[in-house]
């Protein structure tokens, strides 16, 4: 029977640990506060560590991460090397994601934000938006996010293009990969959806650069939209700010910051071109999260692989 | 070759006279103002009939309507008895309108006025929105209209349920039926929309009544939401304006009015909690339209019956 250590900062870790004892029957979990020897600890269940997180844990089994995003816990100074990481992906959390992207996406192909320009100065003006199937959405990583991103977003039938790392082929999907293909990607771009994992060749990819190379005038001319849902380091703050005053951009739906939470002297707050959220499109819930990595230790106990390993190297 | 006769008011009917014309070689297309024999009229195509639009045409093979709507074609008082009216009805106009219900189910669901409040006051609450699936989406009206929203609600795994007028059977969808199922239906209902179409029986039936027999609480406790893209008819907006006001509803969109354009002294457009667009959510384009009549009338021609026809007595 396996030892697993919560290191939840910012969580109720006495309700997580209550969920785990009664998926886990015969196993034992400990809180960071608890008496235990580090050595017995076979995994970890972990959000925001410490900076000794991992001190004495010489027996580890797996880091099991809440978070789908590992970039921060990849820059940890003292992450043990060589002891695998799994990161969190449900279809509730999958879901959950797809829901704010396609909320974001119909309510800008909408022209939502004409229309409620219009209501505040009581203007009825009959502009009918374009149907889906005359806007282009581009998505930025075509992993399990955005490959069920795509899914949704067909149903309404969307012009599709993705761009990835590595090729990839899906079906009703115009793919890029690499540096050489962004260029074209974004070129006939209307709505662009950024999914990517944070890594050093992503961040700040969202700049100033990259949104005058959108589509022009693709949604009843009223120009190209951003929608971030994944980490605040790929975008530059000071490049939306720009792009969103001066029409390079019509309007952004922002659910990350490069310093979360949002600073309230930012200018971002004011701009009614932008839609801010606090970082909750796909939280990981308790109920879930408990659930995944029950199975994930049981699995493992029983001499299953593990999943969704992350490629440290790789970044995610 | 038959002739047929533009009625289209606060359209460009001479642009829709040269795409019927091109689409319909060999026929006559005429314009109001042109001059033709009535009695040589074979169709008439319609929007906002003036009083005399019907007058003379002793021959009309049927009355074709841009409008998927007929309420305001019916209470027409010169109507001609015993000519069958076809309403529009295409994949176009559909798709368009399950975009606008779905961004707005997805909008609310999402808490999109919680978050936009919390960003007028810079103020960074971590709420996590309810999974589509812990959300209930009620819907009036299970015609084409209907059944396509509920093919969108389905791939985000909505609770559905459905009312109509006689009983209907959907896979996926808790179906109820008539006056006397209408409150139960109300009852387990969190998003309610409207796409009923508009009769002596479903004037008004948006009344603050209805709105008190929503579910409370159902989205993360903040109560319901209407989404009206039917007709003004439908509605009581001193209702809706008091049921926003004390909590009954927690937002309402709404595409339609009672008058149009709304009134520049109507309070819903001051509401924070409202979402108004001018009643655009899913307008009959010339081109898809044009293709669509085209066809009836070939096809009518040839001999095939014509398709969405209007039962009059029913009223839709």
């Amino acid at each position: 029977m396996a030892t697993l250590l919560l290191h939840l900062a910012d969580f109720d870790e006495a309700s997580w640990a209550r969920g785990f004892s009664a998926a886990l029957p015969g196993h034992r979990v400990v809180l960071r506060g608890d008496d235990y020897d580090p050595a017995a600890i076979d995994y970890i269940f972990i959000w925001k560590p410490k900076v000794n997180a991992f001190d004495g844990l010489v027996n580890l089994k797996a880091v099991l991460s809440l978070g789908a995003g590992v970039d921060a816990l990849l820059r940890h100074p003292r992450l043990p090397e060589g002891v695998p990481i799994v990161r969190f992906m449900d279809a509730d959390l999958t879901q959950r994601m797809s829901d704010y992207v396609l909320a974001n996406v119909l309510m800008h192909q909408r022209l939502f934000t004409r229309f409620k320009r219009d209501q505040q100065a009581r203007r009825w003006v009959q502009l009918y938006p374009a149907a889906a199937w005359e806007c282009s959405v581009g998505i930025m990583g075509l992993g399990q996010l955005g490959q069920d991103a795509v899914r949704h977003l067909k149903v309404f039938g969307y012009k599709l293009r993705g761009w990835s790392r590595t090729p990839k082929s899906i079906e009703g999907v115009e793919t890029f990969a690499g540096e050489a293909q962004f260029d074209a990607f974004l070129g006939g771009t209307d709505i662009l959806v950024n999914l990517l994992p944070l890594t050093p060749q992503t961040q700040g990819i969202l700049n100033y650069d990259i949104f005058s190379k959108l589509r022009r005038g693709g949604i009843d001319g009223e120009g190209p939209v951003l929608i971030n849902a994944a980490r605040g380091g790929h975008q530059k703050e000071a490049d939306i700010v720009r792009a969103l005053g001066d029409g390079t951009l019509k309007a952004a739906s922002l659910d990350v910051f490069e310093v979360e939470p949002l600073a309230k002297d930012s200018p971002l707050w004011a701009l009614d071109n932008c839609y801010i959220t606090p970082h909750i499109a796909a939280a990981s819930s308790e109920k879930t999260g408990v659930a995944y990595f029950s199975k994930v230790i049981l699995d493992h106990e029983a001499g299953k692989p593990l999943p969704n390993v992350v490629d440290v190297k790789r970044g995610y």
